[in-house]
């Protein structure tokens, strides 16, 4: 089974407005919608959609834990829910016909029993776990070293960890060695600005078009801080793969609109998949790019369009990168 | 017991965010706060607050309808709540250095059977209410004219009626001569916009600045469409009233800044804790400026500040206006 742990999982709420959000001012909300979310959440929805035998394991609390419970139960989600005793977080997207204007609650503070508990029962699952994916913020109360504890405990049962994640929480990480961590262009320009100037690399990554080569380079500096493989996601780019068996550049032939949101989710299940099925790198981010843009293609997140993958993966274009030290010889 | 009827009433939350709300783009808040809340649940908690008593029937449903039965209870107040079978709504009101912005829900699609259940609680609490005050926006189902009809029920049964709705539910129960109407400024505009041009009036009112005869004369058309008494809230401008016996302006010497919300709720308390207790006009008047100025001072919806009143209450001015028809003699 592929375990998706999800520490701080939401009920994500939509709602309509007729008109563009004016900060100060009243809005009426034509429209409401909610859905169990957050990233662990939505890499497990994405699994299921493709078969695949999946699990979550999260920390659920209040009436919004009981949503996140149903609605994994209507994904037909096998799930492990750790209650806590403050709510589970809310997320509100304000979608206007220009723009989705995002409030995201902080969630719950958890307790130490709470993720001692946690910890126990992510241990219990280990030896039936083929990969481990943790993704997402970590709520008030977790240590911030936490994916670092529970990547340790993945690798030294064999079983790889990936881990999607940003600041704090991922610098932490690295150094139990993970099997993949897939930040996207922002979060590996604040990781390297974080913890060194890197020659002024980290100032100019986030900037509008850092060339190829910086990214590259930029994934091999995570890669020599503990990752085993990185792989950068670009937006419209594309990705760039820094791996111990060689580094690619992948990227659709066609460039889809709509809801961003959970396509980075989409990315990882991707990647998940196709490690645990033993497939070779170029196959994976073919995978990855083709489902990204096809979560991108489906109106809510933790979703892909099977059709739209289907469809754009024979037009996506991987190319190995010669390394410098190849180069070099 | 003074009857305050909500029929659409909100969990209200607030989100604090740290910089300025930006249309388009995701927002970390950093504290979340939850209050039950809705005009009719506003006004009834500073009822309350001034030992008045209160009684609220309301429409509910789903974990926000417990949230309104929990918040009540907590505030002392008596409550008869009908169960609805879709959620009670929300707000979310985000607030950031500069501004708040808004976000209301529709509420409940309200079925026939409901409104049915209410209207039969509304008529068996009419043995007791000394006063019935109507207030906030109608949610899915309820019929238009609910208004309307809870105004007859009441007014058919001795008992003085409050309306404080806008839009085409106060439109339709000015057919049924409530006791008072307290539209602002804005709703005064558009009941009359909506009804007739009005020589061009109805168009003038909304602008920055109408004059106070101009004022005087929109509250009086609002009198001749039935209303037996018209309270106008104009902000720091203060009111003008429209009564049976006489026409008044009342505005506070102080100026205060803070949270408006609430502001036209604990007006609605004042002068209907005035009408049950058989207060002159003029001091109704300035017990509902001051205790608006005193909730605007307050940071929550729902609550004045005891002090903040008693210290503008002797500013306020009172100044009753000569009739047209009384300076032609």
């Amino acid at each position: 089974v592929l375990l998706s742990v999800c520490l701080n999982p939401a009920v994500d709420v939509t709602y309509q407005v007729a008109s563009t959000v004016v900060p100060g001012s009243s809005h009426r909300v034509t429209q409401v919608s909610e859905r169990a979310g957050g990233k662990g959440v939505n890499v497990a929805r994405v699994l299921r959609q493709l078969d695949a035998p999946v699990r979550v394991l999260a920390l659920v609390g209040g009436a919004g834990g009981q949503a996140i419970r149903t609605g994994l139960s209507a994904a037909g989600i096998e799930a492990d829910l750790v209650e806590v005793g403050e709510p589970t977080r809310r997320t509100v997207t304000v979608v206007d016909p220009l723009d989705a204007t995002v409030f995201n609650e902080p969630g719950p503070v958890v307790t130490g029993a709470d993720w001692a508990a946690l910890v126990q029962r992510f241990r219990s699952h280990l030896d039936v776990a083929k990969l481990v994916v943790l993704s997402g913020s970590l709520p008030p109360g977790v240590p911030v070293d936490a994916y670092r504890m529970l990547t340790e405990l993945g690798q030294a049962a064999g079983i790889p960890v990936m881990v999607d994640a940003e600041g704090g929480p991922l610098e932490l990480a690295l150094a139990a060695k993970p099997y993949l961590v897939k930040p996207n262009l922002a979060e590996a320009q604040s990781l390297l600005g974080n913890i060194e100037s890197f020659g002024g690399f980290g100032n100019r990554l986030g900037s509008s078009s850092p060339t190829r080569d910086e990214i590259v380079a930029a994934g091999r500096r995570i890669q020599a801080l503990g990752a085993r493989n990185v792989v950068i996601s670009c937006g419209r780019d594309g990705l760039i793969a820094v791996t111990e068996d060689g580094d690619w550049h992948a990227v659709s032939a066609e460039v889809l609109t709509g809801n961003p949101t959970g396509a980075g989710d989409a990315l990882v299940a991707a990647l998940a998949l196709g490690t645990v099925t033993g497939l070779p790198w170029p196959q994976r981010l073919r995978d990855g790019v083709s489902m990204s843009a096809a979560a991108v293609a489906s109106p809510v997140a933790g979703e892909i369009d099977l059709v739209v993958r289907d469809r754009l993966e024979p037009g996506v274009r991987v190319t190995q990168l010669a390394r410098a030290e190849e180069l070099e010889r």
